[in-house]
């Protein structure tokens, strides 16, 4: 199949991680984690975090996220969340299950990003025991419409949720397009901005499968690995999960391919902003461009082949993957532009 | 790390099925499951089963079992599985935590299997709500003990079931090497004998990762779908948990690499059971072979480097993976009996 | 404490309820509902209902609902429900809890009715396994704006429901009040406008504890015994629970009692609406008035010691129970004529 | 109907239960729980324990017991019981559902008393993560074959538990037969033997519904209310849960009535293992009296209109209720006689 806009887990896996994958692919080795891969890639984490983090290799995102929650809070405490996050809108309820009945909170945010004064809102709503309470804000970074948190806006809401009690995920399926878009270290959006976990995210990346569960602070992480192997997220031979990780880590892969990825959407980003009739809804600042889109030019670029997916009301997302090419943006650019000029 | 009995899953993937892995590496493909690699495996699986059977892939054995476990029962019923079966003793309440609450009642039975007349015991002890009502018998082909189900005792099984108006699961994370060792078609040791849902293990017998969940009742796989989104069981790149799949099934890849293992364990239980002091505890129908060893012999054969698990009482559990060598059984068997000798 | 107006649950035990219950306390009886209370009051349903209904009797609210709509779906289903329904609101993430992560979709409709069409609306928006698939809508019935759906607009709703394989659910925690105001059958906004299970409240209405679901399309019934039992909600000394209502339905004294809370709702009502600055936010056709209050005539009531919940926005909620006294109203009316005046 | 033994819940509401229930029903009160009659009780409680307990009530002994064993463990965590427990025999799953998944392991040990030995055995034979951590203990007291644990044995199992990081709850459903037995202080049974949680069985001793679960450690009841009220176990009239416990514990009703059921089942079991054929099973310390009776003896008894429970093998169990008159033990015994001696 040719490359589409419609998913950046569409694209296959990364050369980086397949050669690591195949290199994995020799002799006996130890199960359910006890491997020099994972043990590996572990260290390259604390490494690239600049601390001493507890990684832990799960199937995918919605397993991370969930696993993540779960483990921060109890099934009557609530989670509050930007209205679009991917734990509200396609998990098919996968928060609640993990965690037996949490609640999601629905915070409002231009561009996808919760504010700190949302949080308190949420929080000081209700006080009664008739409403789940919150103990857990969750960060998507990238979030659902390609855009960032800046670091002071992360610790701006760590902060927030530090005075009510709440702990502080951080969604990251797009981490790496984050990290490459913002250029700062890993360490200085998650854990030194007041981060207790991230679900980093795998598959997006290039990964044939996989994200990792990265626990900061590492009280939160007792028992963590009884809970992933409960709900059927440890796998037996983890070397064939962990050993994409080295590949993208050790000389910067994950970050290269992001930035292509980011680069893309950029190029894609500006010439949709320059079609007549066209509007970004958000501003492009990792790997999706956001477009209000006639409907007309929907329709013609779905008839000449593209897919790519609805967003709220008349928008449009279009994700560039890892893999995308200048030729596959430009094509569709052309495409747009005979459109918008019919 | 060289070749080891402790576990079939300490080993790699099986070449044919990293083929069809890499393969599957090319261009773009639809997500969840809409691509041509996931199509094609479970219009194969059909073919192989002689039916029309739903199939889904989901990662690891844990899983497969738990959410095929509760897609058959209420929070409120339960399960009745050998006393040794995997769901009871190594799966950390996973079938409890997937159906929310859901209690397994252990059966006895020789050599890991259960009988018709265990599930009539079972299902008769208790009548009152206060305990929780018989809804699935689960079997495990091969069984704990590395014996098998003939077809005739699975009909028998599920003839007492259907008459207690259970359901029929089979844990079969070692299906291959039963199918290899019977010499029987798959259908008949499945839908043709009264099983509804059987797991399909992938792992042991040479997938990176991944099992099957095949429901040959359709009705039982309603909605299934949502199910696994919800669990953390969709994968996004489903075409990776596919594609080695049909490396397997296509020619026949399956039953020959199971029926070696099958061989392996043939040789070592011959071996074994020819030296003094040592006892079979199971007859040796699949890959595992299951030995009472004199406490000296064992630390012994840790001592030389090998790897094996305990087993009830006295015993160790020898498992032969897809890829062991006839040297390296060998190898074991000249150390045990130098050691029996000694 | 004198009469106040924050709960209807702030009253006590109706005389009736009371007289019935001391009668049940002789001699021994059977355990956990095998008692001739519990029969004879489920009889009694079944004449009140006209029909063959299957009835059970739970400790509260909370479970009645939670219980009810998790016998209707599954974990990975959701739920239509108007956004200011209690199981949305008021139960700590109890529906979730219970059914192990169904999802609350929050249906829009003024005065806290929902409409066939946003039935629709919710359905149709989303059709793909990332999101859960509707199962269920549930109404209240009387609503949490203190207004009715009349036989008709619950028969369409239904019908809607119906169309897309939806079951159909009434929160009747003030059916009695919904019945005395409408002067229907308690089939009519029941089974014969197609709701397939009622939670029957018994609280409010007078009881001490309980509340009563009542399965009017008994094959959903199937377990729900061992479903109580497991959630806790199986009373062994049920005829506690049972006797109460025999006291309530025997005579009609449940609709005597209902009423009277309605006319002094319609009192109050009629009162407040008078006053200058005072707006009604619902019709109050049942036992609660909504009514919009300037700040400082709300500060002024508490300060003069009475006791009601503030709603939405600058409203207030007024709820009378079964045994507030004219007095009792025309004392709060006159201190609110007092500070609106002022 | 007459007076039975097959169950303690048989009987009706002790006379000063009834009179503070029926007292409590007088104009308004503050709901769930706010107000004076909850205070005053959880102040008693406070003065019986002699120590700064947190008290909560709760509708049955199934949702006490499995709130507090969830409330002392996650999910992929296990807790350590009596084969013979109620948690494991006759809840239908409830610990597992409230938990969502924890696991009890069985313990084995003489007259249904555990012994530290059994716990150091089940948590040192596992220590893998394909097995539920062992995290809680529990300890029925009476227990379910009708015998005492003295404090020093509590200590004991509490200092293993301890070691092992474990946390000890105690099933009270009839505690109040244990300390009027023991002619022991409630303190000393419970938080001075290291016990961190009780369910103090209210329905046995005389109460119409309800229990109470009383944290001696209160950082473990941390959000308890959030969890009651989420799983469908906070009542609106709390007053009604709550005034019943004021009449029992304020003048020792509860001790004297219990101590007399204790007094019967003396009589009743030096009654009956004077007869020639019958066996005790164990020493008859609390209510119950546990007998192994001949087939014909049993069978005789029930065609003269008794009812017991059978327990297991051919054992027989007779439970005495606050209420069962010295005559009807008489009579009893009687007609047991009359069938051995035939």
């Amino acid at each position: 199949m040719a490359q589409h806009f419609a998913s950046d887990n569409y694209a296959g896996i990364c050369p980086e991680a397949f050669a690591a994958f195949a290199e994995a692919n020799s002799d006996h080795a130890m199960a359910y984690g006890d491997d020099e891969w994972t043990r590996r890639v572990s260290d390259r984490m604390r490494a690239i975090f600049e601390t001493d983090c507890d990684v832990y290799f799960v199937f995918n995102g919605t397993a991370a996220n969930s696993l993540a929650l779960a483990s921060l809070c109890q099934s009557y405490h609530s989670v509050i969340c930007h209205e679009a996050a991917h734990v509200m809108t396609d998990e098919c309820g996968a928060p609640e299950f993990f965690s037996n009945g949490a609640k999601l909170l629905a915070a409002a945010g231009e561009f996808g990003r919760i504010s700190p004064d949302e949080v308190t809102r949420l929080v000081e709503r209700r006080s009664d025991i008739h409403y789940p309470k919150p103990r857990v804000v969750t960060l998507t970074q990238a979030t659902e419409l390609g855009t960032l948190y800046r670091p002071e806006q992360i610790a701006a809401i760590s902060e927030r949720a530090r005075q009510y009690g709440l702990r502080v995920h951080m969604d990251g399926a797009r981490f790496a397009n984050a990290v490459a878009s913002l250029a700062v270290k890993p360490a200085d959006i998650t854990w030194r901005a007041g981060v207790d976990v991230l679900c980093f995210g795998g598959t997006k990346m290039g990964l044939p499968v996989g994200e990792a569960v990265v626990f900061f602070d590492r009280r939160l992480s007792e028992d963590f690995a009884y809970r992933c192997k409960q709900a059927g997220q440890l796998a037996s031979k983890m070397r064939f999960l962990a050993a994409p990780w080295l590949g993208m880590l050790e000389d910067g892969a994950w970050l290269r391919r992001a930035a292509h990825a980011n680069a893309m959407a950029e190029r894609l980003s500006r010439g949709l902003a320059d079609l007549p009739g066209l509007r970004l809804i958000a501003p492009t600042e990792a790997n999706g461009v956001f477009v209000d889109l006639p409907a007309e030019v929907a329709a013609g670029l779905r008839r000449r082949g593209w897919r790519f997916y609805d967003f709220i009301g008349s928008a449009a997302r279009f994700m560039c993957a890892w893999d995308i090419e200048a030729e596959t943006v430009d094509a569709l650019l052309e495409d747009a532009r005979s459109l918008c000029e019919a």
